[in-house]
């Protein structure tokens, strides 16, 4: 890998244009340069590495039989897109992925037209086709509308009701593209895809169509009405024995399965099916992770690639002159130490050992979520349900009213999917679910879609819930047990990367003060101001106060621990202390942590402290490395420190709400 | 109907032990008794008629196999469990239904130990009824779990999540029954009812059986091979002609269809099924609105009943003794007027009649959200995605790539339901769909779970949006029009029940403003304070400065129109010239309008006024008509001019966040 292959036949290929010119047979070549050509880049800029190379033939296809500046193309989830966006006149900036003002790792319509859409969730892609297929048919718009969802995805309800939608309708044409790599993150689960195992290896389809077939020549065709019945018999046979009968039965015409690495056979399938109207379903079997070395047998190890310490030389920067703006240095993103989600594992692992009832749910995120070894020992107390969110909060408010202690860790950004659930089947029934809501806040080179950045704003308003947020390692641990203590629900949320554990946080004492409900905890003391900080940005308010300390200015620093209930008596009695108090937090400045703090004031009545909310703006952030976007949103310890710098309050970004 | 019938076995009956006491043969009788009480009762307290009348029998035969205080029981959505509240020890309160201090409308645990769940959205019962199974299992308590679906239902994704959860699971045992009567609200839509109809009719299988049968009788067998080709193939056809293949391939054990209307057949079907381990789903065919005179070929019509205008008296009054609490008068519900959801349509009429791109879409609610004339006369141009939030607002998405302009219309509680798709598909493309979030606030008589209180909360924090909320029938038609003009996505709020008509807002000159994005309107003066409404809440704010007036203290009314963006300069201004400002809101508390108004007061630096919030506290609401709701939160005219009359401000209510 150290040597850049040669591509001879990449080099030809810009755009859809440039591959159409290339013969069916140059196709196959192609694709292995395609796939090197990911392999060199995604090695160094790291990235979802599994996904594209599986779909290296399928995407050499689409381009060579569709016309997506025309057409649509919704590819779901988005980071299979590796191998598109190398064939849509994104070559030359391949190796920004994933950095400040480089090539997004997701489908991205702002970044090219090629893109119908920016995602990064998972099972949407079939209603967001079938609604561009719909609105061209009203409007007289003759292009193809294609969606392509993974075998995963296809267990969300989302996708299911895109299909069951779209199958009784007429007068719509709709491609989508089921793209089975028996994967999702983890393995995919659910019956769906034992399903497609069947319709995979074909063996049950083509026994039984052998046995029919053989049958029927045996026998002698005697009298009319045995001539009617065996014709009846013969239809009825053909229709159900035919594979995809799910599919089939949901409306859709059914092709498949196809090798999806016989790039020829791919090309076929799609010429074929896009000459077809109605809605069809073209089921394409892939190897996720194909191509990459070591990954043949655990597809997940090929999911995503970290970067490489050292970055190597870009790709023939000989050829694709960059601007220095848009190749930055590789920051590291993380602080030395373990992440939250490791803090999160050990003390499932120890809670589900002292309490039997302590059950473990992710939708699809084992491992993203830190519960492989919790899975390894309790296997029983572990539920994998699959990228269904929804299903899995409502799956875990029957376990609690079973009984047992449902602690359900899912992406911040995720359990928006499930927040019907949250309110009907956890919140109206009072019931002790726990939710641990990782990755929340700003992630970093992810960017849009997988930044947690709403869940104070749409948790808090629910009633009955406890919210809490830790300051380090072992807080979150001390967190998980005092919420398996409440009779109700509860949040947790923590953040991406490497936790600070206790004795790291600069400047405190570290004197220990036990959790109590809708208490908050002073951390050291100080004159000339506050800042009552809320999660992980406790350790930025430390590392503010002591850049303040050198310049002769000292704060009080306080972990909120709770946004709900709040610590009222505590924050009143702090602003009444300070002439300035700056609430700080790693969430949406709309409807957070800060808002709380404002209700809680106006409630009851003048203070004397200016508070001043310090959060995330109001604004749908580009990916980039997780400091550069916490300094891009000036939640950086040195932007904490200036507001109590400045001879006047800096003024707090006014947002209009309407950035685009 | 106004003589109450005679129920001889019905009175035998308070609970299920007294209804297993009864013969077989008895239940017939005794369901003909349950349908004429629930008639009865419903004609003069209103409340959901339809879905209970059709689940009579399948209500007895539940009650009758199973034990319901041990056994636990799902009522998917929750409005079909009349019979069920007949049978489970609350046959003495059943007049109270709806009323403050009465029954529910919907299965409620906190009524009852036989309700598992307080329901109210549709699709989460099996999700919940596994979870219980799951956790019982995992306890070893030895009991059922079983959860009663409608076909309507059936198509919700995460309905479909639950099956193909259940469908992989070994150790579990789960009913899950799906009642099965073609309609949701309105006739149910997608391709899975159109597969439920062929199981219905079982015509095609009843035909491919026979002809098999025929063929296989007619063959000599001969040879060795042929005879093990011929078993092949029977066990192929037995596999593959079974009905209910879909779920067989889900991976559940499928039986019926069997009549729900013969509750012999029903007991018996529930007994077999009652024996049998693993994931069982029993098909039950019944009729919506069973027994309800006129309604056998309009089963919508039979969805919901209004209370009669004089109530008639409480059926047997002499033996069922009720506390004066619990039986208030009926209070008329809504002003005189046009409803919000008539205007809704006549703007949609209008406005699609201007736009050929203008397109409606609901998920089920095509009556409720006041679209059956524009389906009738732009049918191309309304789509009903079925109850199946999620994929509505996808394909809202898909349909604004494609260049329409889509409207979801869609209650703010169930907007819930699709929240991550606002996000993703629409927030995060920037993308022009208008929600238009109907029975926005506090509903009354549905409770808690058809209040629609955080719609601000949950989209406030959205990039992007623009919300607004009305504050008249003909502002309702100016905002949507306004919404359309719109390049990005937009939210307008509005209430269950009438809307105010311009000239009927006491107080206001009248004078017309129009709509400028992000700019509140004035619209009375006063030197005493200010009421800042938002909303259908300022013909309250009118309400209360004309009570105010006649005390000699003249506040200023102004319509804030837009929650986002907010009008900050016009809100500074307006703080600054009073000494007190008062928020008004149909809301939550946490994270509405009032939030919204503080974050901003917060940004800009101090200002003269105190500014008081004026929402809906942060508690569960039970059901109650929506004028004694509005009572109950504080939020009357009354209320708001105490405000300005208190030597003080009242203090607001202080909540922990931990109401029960």
């Amino acid at each position: 890998m150290d040597q850049p292959s040669s591509t001879p036949l990449f080099d030809q290929v810009d755009n859809p244009d440039d591959l159409k010119r290339l013969a069916a047979d140059q196709l196959p070549g192609l694709c292995d340069e395609l796939r090197s050509v990911i392999l060199d880049t995604v090695s160094v800029t790291g990235g979802h590495l599994g996904s594209g190379m599986g779909v290296v033939e399928l995407t050499v296809g689409l381009h060579y039989v569709f016309d997506f500046k025309r057409d649509r193309l919704v590819w779901d989830v988005g980071h299979q897109c590796y191998p598109h966006k190398l064939l849509t006149e994104r070559k030359a900036r391949f190796h920004t992925l994933r950095q400040k003002g480089g090539l997004s790792g997701f489908s991205n319509k702002w970044e090219s037209d090629y893109d119908a859409y920016l995602m990064g969730h998972a099972g949407t892609a079939a209603s967001a086709a079938l609604g561009i297929a719909m609105g061209d048919h009203m409007q007289g718009k003759d292009r193809h509308s294609v969606a392509v969802v993974g075998d995963a995805a296809m267990g969300c309800g989302v996708a299911f009701e895109a299909l069951n939608h779209a199958g009784s309708l007429e007068d719509v044409r709709l491609l989508v593209i089921l793209n089975d790599n028996r994967w999702s993150i983890a393995k995919t689960v659910g019956a769906l895809s034992r399903y497609l195992n069947k319709l995979r290896s074909g063996s049950f389809y083509n026994r039984a169509k052998d046995a029919m077939h053989g049958l029927i020549q045996s026998i002698p065709l005697v009298g009319k009405d045995l001539d009617a019945r065996l014709g009846d018999a013969v239809d009825m046979v053909k229709n159900m024995v035919a594979p995809g009968h799910i599919f089939e039965e949901l409306g859709f015409r059914y092709f498949g399965p196809v090798d999806g690495h016989d790039v020829g056979e791919v090309v076929g399938a799609l010429a074929d099916c896009k000459r077809l109207d109605g809605v069809t379903l073209l089921h394409v079997l892939t190897e996720k992770g194909k191509g990459v070395p070591g990954s043949e047998d655990r597809y997940d190890r090929a999911h995503a690639a970290k970067p490489q310490k050292k970055p190597a030389a870009p790709k023939k920067p000989e050829k694709v002159p960059v601007e220095p703006a848009v190749l930055p240095p590789v920051v590291p993103m993380t602080k030395p130490g373990r992440a939250w989600t490791t803090w999160f594992g050990e003390s499932m692992d120890k809670l589900a050992t002292a309490d039997d009832r302590v059950i473990a749910i992710t939708a699809a995120m084992p491992d993203g979520t830190g519960l492989m070894e919790f899975r390894d020992k309790f296997p029983q107390r572990f539920v994998d349900a699959g990228i269904a969110e929804q299903h899995a909060v409502a799956m875990a408010s029957g376990l609690a009213t079973s009984g047992m202690r449902p602690v359900c860790a899912i992406y911040s950004t995720f359990l928006q999917r499930g927040y019907d659930q949250v309110f009907q089947e956890v919140i109206l029934q009072r019931l002790p679910v726990v939710f641990a809501m990782d990755r929340a806040g700003l992630v970093g080179e992810d960017g849009a879609t997988h930044n947690g950045l709403y869940d104070i704003a749409y948790l808090r308003c629910m009633p009955g819930i406890t919210l809490m947020a830790p300051k380090d390692g072992p807080e979150l641990c001390e967190m998980l047990e005092f919420a398996l203590t409440l009779a109700g629900p509860s949040g947790i949320r923590y953040a991406r990367g490497n936790a600070p554990t206790r004795h790291e946080l600069p400047g405190w004492s570290g004197k220990h003060q036990p959790i109590e409900l809708g208490r908050m905890e002073p951390l050291r003391p100080g004159r000339d101001g506050a800042i009552l900080a809320y999660g992980h940005m406790v350790q930025t308010a430390l590392e503010a106060a002591a850049l303040l300390d050198k310049r002769g200015v000292h704060v009080e620093v306080v972990n909120a621990r709770f946004c709900k209930p709040l610590d009222e008596d505590g924050i009143v009695e702090l602003c009444d202390r300070h002439d300035r108090v700056v609430t700080l937090e790693d969430h949406a400045r709309i409807g957070g942590f800060g808002s709380a703090v404002l209700e809680c004031l106006s409630a009851h009545g003048p203070v004397r402290a200016r508070v001043q909310v310090m959060a995330v703006p109001d604004d749908i952030l580009e990916h980039m490395s997780r400091n550069q976007v916490i300094e891009h949103c000036g939640l950086t310890a040195e932007d904490v420190a200036a507001r109590f710098l400045a001879e006047r309050p800096a003024p707090v970004e006014r947002s209009l709400g309407v950035s685009g």
